[in-house]
């Protein structure tokens, strides 16, 4: 067996895929890298933790993002709550769009996701292979784009292909929205209610002026957030892949859509990426196009320079957390699969043993969500751009009577004057003309969620109209996002680095950065002789920054060398007799197991070089002799 | 005005106190250390969002405590979910324990915390300063003694004192637990109830059993947690103090109660802390005990060693994150107050401009947790000592026939087996005593939260018994839980590192490991001719992990040193004239506003050794020459 990756399916017969798919979920099973939550309890869908390994992997993982991201970027990182009132998620559209189908079991009102009813039961037929060919062609097109469908359309096929709930083989009733969002009310009353995040990003939108402000009003700047989300998926699956409670890295990169340019674009310009266009999908083969970016962005492929930028400096990112470079593709979203904020979006995918999956999610918001929230709060979010030269403009400015509109209106007055307080200069001058012409307007109001119609008679609002020179205008920023599932490409990292030498010894490759535990310290037999020694290298390992577990148990060498590389760590320090004559200890490295002979005072900083990148094993495997343990001691 | 704290009272008026605390609310404010989450939606009481400084300094916080607990201490640290099936909290007395006593408003409903609402009104009533010596003592009394009193006690207590709904003036009922727990249904029909953690330690708890095999069965071992707790309090209050969601950081020490030393104890059993006994708040004059940490367990004032140890290493911790020393003490619980977990608890104290304040829970918590959740799960949680030397022991075990039981007790039947494979040895020999006497033996099982009594006959339980010979024996570990509430520690850090030069130069003088950046990086004014030496800083510094913060605005100098100091950042390097022609930089610190003059290639070095607090500012003084700015650089 080699050391090819799992997914890399074409290396493999199913047969062996299976097999190593089970060493690989012994494998983090055994050591703790992840398990479903309260397993004591019977466990609950949708739910994990991460045990030592795997915590330590993903602290590392969300490390490599902020110092790729926000450091490298200079981003202004925040951190907002996850319990978030109801008023922010209606006016983001979440409430009343946030969904997925749902077909209940007619008889014990079981829920089931219907796409993925439909996908599995068509998965289930073809898997089959007694039908004909344009059954085939009809199964194929209907499990390709079931997650486009209409609830009409759903029913329709569960009708036709005789779909029944697949526990009790009951009926199904109609296809209904079921909204992913967790809900719980905020306060004792219970009378605010609230939900959990399914994002972070509209944290970072609600606070837009706020840092619009911290950053001296310049554009374009970027916000980033590491965070909780939360989705009440109707049918969690695939290990950490679709949970109800997740890991995010987002970021929200607020420009000027006058100025989609990014300054740093030259930088990643000629990196050529697998691109899969909303076209080809639509009306082509499916194929994927490799493209440099500045193609991408020249063709109208990508929707800007800075939407560009952010795919390009995905994929960077992505290949340094130990993601196989040749198992990730770029594929944008059909019109009819687009999110209710996005104009484009574009999904980095990643290929798992069973297929490729959305990872990070690259979508062009363009106005949406700050306009949205401005219209939902009363508050204008707004960025500010200098005029090339100064300019006369008209300013109006209104009063609002609002002793008499709330004496006139109640509390329907209150919204009333949120409303034409957010309005914009040009809804101004058109409210203006309306009132010139009419003693008295209708607004559509939303007072809890439905639709009001108010009238507001001339005598309780005036206008001003003054002139002024601007030397600036203000707009409303686009944003691009990027949004990061830590979970799924925490996923792909350990299904991409996993390795087997034989059945008895599997283990993890990682990138040293990515690497729970740097290095391992191991005398060759367990004795008292060498505590000296190990206390010297833990300590002077610690003040390189490097982190090491000792063991010092009486298991035979190979043993542990094979029980270090499980958990991935890549270099191991071996402490003999020599040692204690001469100061030396051998380095191992996990992929190749070869060591080298090494005094003591060089191996904090080679050891401390390699992890962080600077230097390669190859590098210091011809700068040292090689060290050749007995054959009993590595197997 | 000097450079005194503003939580010292003794050195300030009590108007200077307030001064300080409008600008140092300002400072918070204007430079979106946080902010009120929600705003543009008018808020929402107790969610707190962290903008760019304060997620920073957050961040820092969270590296050091995972620095100086868990790498330093090797713990296991994990990460689990917030979300939480009803079972657990059952199991862990939360759901019927975790509560506060709430008033309601009779007339409109409104719900109040009741200890507050009386601590509010006898704080008001003592201000007015009217009343007779025996009033006071009363009222003093009440105040110290209203979160310990039972519901009775409060409704008697604002009857007599006719306290009223503070917003309506309307009569208050009786008070009532409220349950401080958020909940969620769990999954699409809403039928698995479940609640957002309070804290995170039960991540831990019912994850025992894959700790304690991860860490090869040995123990004492320590697990940690960093994340979120969320608590739907009645009145959230003071800034960060009080709030509904909240990040934590926990540790479980579990130990063999037979061996509650510790083997680092003897690095700090001669730290001597200021210890505020229950005896003394109890019998004494509630006066605080200066004791080393060795007398606080030879005189059995502290449970053990091991908890002994955490106050000590909580200390230092806090010391190092920049929290004033003189301002801390450990209080311990009165057995009035003690959780329903604990066996004996130290909170440490912080003083606050508003008093002390508990932010660190250190709980012995004993045996509960893990023997709460082998009950409520049927899954024994235990570790292993080894014994002196092998004995003879009788093993019983029991085969319950599953099948006649669950056809005669139906669902019942399962809670009953569950019961029964939980049983320890000893109960296990009680059971086998009782079926010897009688045909049938009654249980009493849990049946959705309802006691319940059922029968089990004699004919479908056996018993075998046989001898062994055992090296080891099974027990229930103890545990020490340090509880560290995060943001509490923030706004204390805030607080006492809080400054003010003169009235418009208010900073923040933070330990350099704590500070958002560490170097802001100034041109002396604007100029692209300073460009390539700004480069070559920001890289420079980067290379040896010192954050920085370009400000190259036309702002004057002294404005820009000005801004950088109210983030906090501690060094400011400058680039004038003389840098294009010798390669140097001026380099300035925020507390003392002295700079030296240095050469380019000793500065990165020289910040980043400060910065990891391996040299101090005043080594750095004594070094290089002094730079004497013109007065309007720096005033």
């Amino acid at each position: 067996m080699d050391f090819k990756d799992l997914n890399t399916q074409s290396t493999f017969t199913a047969k062996e895929l299976e097999d190593r798919r089970k060493y690989f979920e012994d494998l983090i099973k055994r050591r703790y890298f992840f398990n479903q939550g309260f397993e004591i309890y019977g466990g609950v869908a949708g739910l994990y933790d991460y045990g030592p390994p795997g915590c330590a992997i993903k602290n590392n993982l969300l490390k490599l993002w902020r110092d790729h991201f926000i450091l490298e970027e200079d981003m202004l990182e925040i951190s907002s709550t996850c319990i978030t009132p109801h008023s922010v998620f209606k006016a983001s559209g979440h409430v009343d769009r946030f969904t997925d189908l749902m077909v209940k079991d007619v008889k014990n009102g079981a829920g089931h996701r219907a796409d993925k009813l439909i996908e599995a039961f068509v998965e289930n037929k073809l898997a089959k292979k007694k039908l004909k060919p344009e059954e085939v062609k009809e199964l194929e097109e209907i499990k390709q784009k079931v997650e486009t469908f209409s609830a009409q359309q759903m029913h329709d096929i569960i009708q036709k292909l005789g779909i029944k709930s697949p526990d009790t083989g009951n009926e199904l009733g109609f296809p209904e929205p079921f909204n992913l969002m967790f809900g719980t009310p905020i306060g004792p009353s219970g009378q605010l209610p609230g939900f959990l995040r399914p994002e972070t990003a509209q944290g970072m939108f609600v606070n837009f002026n706020r840092l619009n402000e911290f950053n001296g009003g310049r554009i374009p700047f970027a916000a980033a957030q590491i965070g909780l989300g939360f989705r009440n998926e109707i049918a969690p699956r695939n290990g950490l892949y679709r949970v109800r409670e997740f890991d995010m890295a987002e970021i929200e990169h607020f420009f000027d859509p006058q100025r989609p340019e990014h300054p740093k674009f030259k930088y990643i310009k000629d990196l050529k990426l697998p691109l899969l266009t909303a076209k080809s999908q639509e009306h082509g083969d499916g194929s994927v196009t490799h493209m440099t970016l500045e193609e991408a962005v020249k063709s109208g492929t990508v929707s800007n320079e800075t939407h560009a930028y952010f795919i390009g400096r995905t994929f960077l990112f992505l290949v340094e957390a130990g993601v196989n470079q040749n198992n990730i593709r770029f594929r944008q979203h059909m019109s009819n699969e687009m999110a209710h904020y996005a104009c484009d979006c574009w999904d980095a995918e990643i290929e798992f043993s069973h297929g490729f999956k959305e990872c990070v999610g690259l979508a062009n918001r363009s106005a949406f969500d700050l306009e949205s929230h401005t219209k939902g709060s009363g508050v204008k979010l707004l960025a500010a751009r200098r005029l090339p030269e100064p300019r006369k403009v008209t300013i109006i400015d209104i009063t609002l009577d609002k002793k008499e509109i709330f004496k006139a209106l109640k509390a329907d007055g209150n919204e009333l004057t949120k409303l034409i307080e957010g309005y914009s200069d040009e809804q101004k001058a058109e409210l203006m003309k309306k009132f010139e012409t009419s003693d008295s307007v209708e607004f559509n109001i939303n007072v809890k969620e439905v639709e009001k119609k108010v009238q507001l008679p001339k005598a309780l609002i005036s206008f001003k109209v003054s002139e002024q020179m601007q030397q600036e205008e203000k707009f409303v920023p686009y944003v691009i996002e990027p949004s990061f599932g830590v979970g799924r490409i925490f996923s792909a990292i350990l299904e991409h680095r996993f390795r087997m030498r034989d059945e008895k010894r599997t283990f993890f490759h990682l990138p040293p950065k990515i690497s729970p535990i740097k290095c391992s310290i191991l005398p060759v037999i367990s004795h008292e002789k060498y505590n000296d020694a190990i206390h010297k290298l833990k300590v002077g390992l610690t003040k390189v920054g490097v982190s090491s577990k000792v063991d010092d148990t009486g298991h035979a060498i190979g043993r542990r060398y094979a029980r270090t590389d499980e958990l991935g760590i890549p270099f191991g320090i071996t402490i003999d007799n020599d040692t204690l004559v001469d100061d030396s200890v051998t380095l191992r490295e996990i992929l190749t197991t070869k060591q080298i002979r090494i005094p003591i005072n060089d191996v904090f900083r080679v050891v401390s070089d390699m992890a962080d990148g600077l230097i390669t094993w190859e590098s210091v495997l011809a700068k040292y002799p090689l060290f050749k343990p007995n054959a009993s001691e590595e197997n």
